[in-house]
């Protein structure tokens, strides 16, 4: 799209701003394609959202009215992750923790049942699979359900996958595709002239410099300095807080599958581990464990899931999703040459890691961005442009 | 009580099995009284039951039916706390914690109301203070309590301490004084020999010889080698799961004295500390914080302080207490010449080290054990010795 300036010599072609599962999905498809890359996370390579997340791949379960285009990139999204995963254990050698295994969402009341029930008609319209079942049947999935459980309706293509083994196998990759990986590297700034970037400068004082950026900073991406205030995307976090809990002598793992209602989700995982999540919070840049989030988490387990009490609770956590002011992703050309967006991913960045780096990676390849993704282009701001944070709820 | 074996000098006066709270207060009373001391820890000193602990000093708010002497023990101990207190920050130069601020048995219901009242009655009959408040006046005590409290009763004299401000302190005052603390020093066995105890066995083989031995190893007090099955008392731990919250910029200390209920207590500290406890449970030898646990202890404390949900959830922790088949203390000497017993503390450890420290260094010096202390001898477990676990619930 665009030569290298005349001024000097790129020290690489790309550089990725931030290491969680987009932008390392992004590099290392990027390098596949044979671009040098070099992507500079400021802590270490997904501990940010990347690490609170569960991990859910549910295109379907999470399809919501009104937005048709998010349930086509979705849907689009999680065809890839399969081969994605596949793909991904080849080149590293590691699994990722990809399970075909179906979501069940339940339900323990009336008004959950009702919901349920006017969701699951919506998404039949639109053509999506979904089965629904009496609470008997949920059980007979699901033993450990609660006698409470209603009904529910199985979701058998929504699938789920580790996202921290993901990101070990990532490591791999990108080290075998050669792409370099620098962690505690914090971006400072964008370096630009000309009307283009130029690089970034690190916190440290180094400057990469580059011919392409690709912004996939997460929540702090709208932040970034160094960019004319057209140039910049409106995104805040939504922080998540998000438990681990692990199978003991006296409480193994209770469930096979994704079993969610309304109020939460328990993925589980074969090594015993319960991932329970996740509130939905407007706070900034706030990262706290907070007494009353575990307390609902805990409660809206235990009511479905019983059995949960004699599990160890082993870890509480929090994230922070990269969100537009529309929630929807913002991935594609910036308004300024060479700048390119992938970031908004909001509760879907694990499931749209691999078609956004693939067509992340072919836009710095000279090709089109997919129509699936021509609705979430930067370019929808750019009429209105809002600060960070002014869409907060 | 014996003189020095004729097969050697002693390396030191007395070893103590057990640096927790008990183990290092009697170590510095002992030392205080001129005696060589070494006190040998597994683990790190205070990382027991100590660590746990939330430092509540609560003879009347605890005193339950049907056990007078252990009341008057209790209270014994609690006059004893202050002066203790005092002395041991002078003599480390350290903060222990210790405030006067009375404790708050609160009621939700009808059904605790009603137990609460029965409870204040029992107490005062044994001339106890404590002063029956109405709701309202509950809630000008501790406004952070909620409008569902229907009342409760103020334990004026019921205090609390940092326990583990009370370890440093300790540690500080042993080392002033001269007594060892061995750390990372697990006892393997207790070396005998003519009727009476030669000293300890470490773990890495090496021996301390010393005339007298204190037991003071908490749960595991019982389980401990080298002794005949007529020499040992049964002890068995009873777990308790303890949160710690701590106050954020949107959540302040909600209290500012110890609130309780049946179900649950929260201990605050100066330094925005919550301490909310804590369960008991029969498990063994298990400190692995569940799920359900945390649940429970968060519900009943978010029933009574709803602000504690804005609280971060700081810390989670198991400790088990050390605790006889009669739920009662175990202190004086044993069945075998030169050992002396300091254990089975069970809820009241923290509350009980100063009385207990002062009593067994009377006992290494010579002095008969105090009155209070006479119904809790080891020897009450001699005629009919019991298995250590074989009471458990």
């Amino acid at each position: 799209m665009s030569g290298t300036p005349d001024k000097k010599r790129s020290a690489t072609d790309v550089v990725v701003v931030g290491g969680g599962v987009i932008g390392m999905s992004i590099g290392w498809r990027a390098a596949q394609a044979g671009l040098a890359v070099t992507i500079a996370e400021a802590a270490t390579a997904g501990s940010g959202a990347t690490h609170a997340a569960a991990g859910m791949l549910a295109p379907v379960t999470e399809a919501d009215f009104g937005e048709q285009d998010l349930i086509a990139l979705n849907l689009a999204a999680a065809e890839r992750f399969g081969p994605f995963a596949e793909e991904l254990e080849a080149a590293s050698g590691r699994p990722t923790g990809y399970r075909r295994a179906g979501t069940l969402a339940v339900a323990i009341d009336r008004d959950q049942a009702e919901a349920l029930e006017r969701m699951h008609r919506f998404r039949l319209s639109l053509g999506l699979e979904g089965e629904r079942l009496s609470g008997r049947e949920c059980r007979r999935l699901e033993p450990a359900l609660a006698p409470r459980v209603l009904g529910g309706v199985l979701a058998p293509g929504d699938h789920h996958v580790d996202p921290r083994a993901v990101v070990y196998a990532l490591r791999s990759a990108l080290s075998a595709v050669g792409a370099e990986l620098l962690e505690g590297a914090p971006v400072r700034e964008l370096v630009t002239g000309d009307g283009r970037v130029l690089g970034v400068r690190l916190a440290d004082g180094r400057e990469l410099a580059a011919d392409r950026i690709v912004i996939a900073g997460g929540a702090s991406a709208g932040a970034i300095e160094g960019l004319p205030a057209e140039a910049r995307v409106p995104v805040r976090p939504v922080k998540g807080q998000i438990l681990r809990l692990r199978a003991t002598a006296a409480g193994p793992q209770p469930l096979g599958r994704v079993v969610r209602t309304e109020d939460f989700y328990a993925v589980p995982r074969e090594d015993g581990t319960l991932v329970v999540g996740a509130t939905m919070e407007e706070r900034g840049f706030d990262t706290t464990v907070t007494a009353g989030a575990v307390l609902d988490l805990l409660r809206y387990a235990y009511e479905v899931v019983p059995g949960i009490a004699e599990l160890e609770l082993a870890e509480l956590g929090a994230g922070l999703r990269p969100t537009a002011p529309d929630n929807r992703p913002i991935v594609g050309d910036g308004a300024l040459e060479g700048l390119v967006w992938a970031t908004g991913h909001w509760r879907n960045g694990v499931l749209l890691a691999p078609l956004t780096a693939a067509a992340v990676a072919g836009l710095l390849t000279g090709q089109p961005l997919p129509y699936e993704l021509e609705p979430f282009s930067p370019g929808r701001f750019a009429r209105s442009p809002q600060p960070a944070g002014s869409a907060s709820a």
